[in-house]
């Protein structure tokens, strides 16, 4: 069971990958994207380090409507395909970074969701092949500016602000979904409590349907959707998403 | 007068930046995104290296309809404000590559636009100020899944299949939209025909407009919208995009 990090630690501007045990990181021999899971001599206490998003993708591709609760919350009929959207790289942040709320909005959501992390190319892979291409997973809040996605056609401004995506804390290597609770809690109130066998469309199934439209290459990053209980985020908030058996993701919110 | 191209020496398989001069290409000494564009004296002629994609871009970020003559086209209203949509990284292909039609659709479109490439981080710009943001223009191909896009709410999958983003053939440092000509020719004949003056946000307002939402990051692509007469392309294809006073990007279609 290993807990993929990636830390700057404050001694230093060096940023590395880590295996997270608790009160201490060790680094390990190379990006976990490149090779093995080799731990070195070199060891951190977990004051000593910040930690960043456990991985920089180049793409973050999103799956809208993929659990059953928040399908019948809306009312909606099921897509017949995986419904795709993106997010920018820039809007990625890490562990206890701070959410800013735009100018250009007048409201702000969080959606827990489910994150796969991407180990190595692939490309058109069958469903039986697509595990092999995951290397974990990791908690995603998918921000939304629910105001300018109802105003839009395309989802894309209103999950592009910089800020919008936090992923971590870490990626977890030894996880698969079955019924894990995951949950959306703000200011200690839990908005969202769903698990994991509300997916309409499980990772592997995900993982392929994508490859086929598009490459996924090592630290690329698909969000499977978020269940029922979306809601508002305001400056002052601290919002967590947990999924049961990877960890909690705490952001705090501010105006931007 | 600096037409930047990233190369491969057809004898190595160092990539590098350069200037291109007709029958030559001179190397320059940095990234044009770290530095001056300085010349060193390594030079190739023009056969001996193959033309990448100019830049690696973290985003490409187009707008949809933002040509008066396409408005009028579809008959649809004008947004008020850009309306934008991503595509990924992975789907970006240079001069002479080959776009790929995906079995996933059944009509496949070109799109020619002018593109802007990003120079310099820059978040929150002001429209005086996006200038300087940007390095110079380059011909893109918004190619298009159109049965997809009219299927699916989001653009995302129509948009992002592999080989769906050729851009090049250079980055013109020295070019000002104003009413040059922009084409697209399938197999000799001229599809697309317009002029820059046509654009409804030109360059500057695009580039403040999405750093206000998406900080954009040096080599970030932005397409800046097609104009009339988008129609389909086929296997065996011949399709060029081309810009008065930037050149011609060409590539050739078959089956994926």
């Amino acid at each position: 069971m290993s807990k993929i990090v990636r830390v700057l630690p404050l001694n230093s501007n060096v940023v590395k990958y880590a295996i997270y045990e608790g009160e201490k990181v060790n680094v390990i021999v190379a990006s976990p994207f490149e090779g093995m899971l080799v731990e070195t001599s070199e060891t951190y206490g977990i004051d000593e380090v910040k930690l960043l998003p456990p991985c920089l993708p180049s793409k973050i591709v999103c799956v809208g409507l993929n659990y059953k609760d928040h399908a019948e919350e809306l009312g909606m009929e099921l897509p017949d395909e995986p419904m795709l959207f993106l997010k920018p790289p820039s809007s990625v942040i890490g562990l206890d970074d701070t959410i800013k709320l735009p100018a250009m909005s007048k409201r702000v959501d969080h959606e827990a969701e489910l994150a796969i992390v991407i180990g190595k190319r692939i490309k058109s892979a069958a469903v039986e092949e697509a595990r092999g291409g995951i290397l974990g997973y990791t908690c995603l809040n998918d921000v939304t500016a629910r105001d300018l996605q109802e105003k839009d056609i395309q989802f894309t401004r209103s999950k592009s602000f910089d800020t919008f995506c936090p992923i971590g804390p870490w990626i977890e290597t030894d996880f698969a979904p079955e019924a894990q609770a995951i949950r959306c809690i703000v200011n200690g109130e839990t908005r969202q409590s769903s698990d994991l066998s509300q997916l309409i469309n499980g990772p592997d199934a995900l993982v392929s349907y994508i490859s086929h439209i598009m490459t996924l290459e090592p630290g690329d990053v698909i969000a499977t959707g978020t269940p029922s209980g979306i809601g508002r985020i305001r400056a002052g908030d601290e919002v967590i998403v947990e999924i049961e058996g990877i960890g909690s993701l705490k952001n705090h919110v501010e105006r931007g």
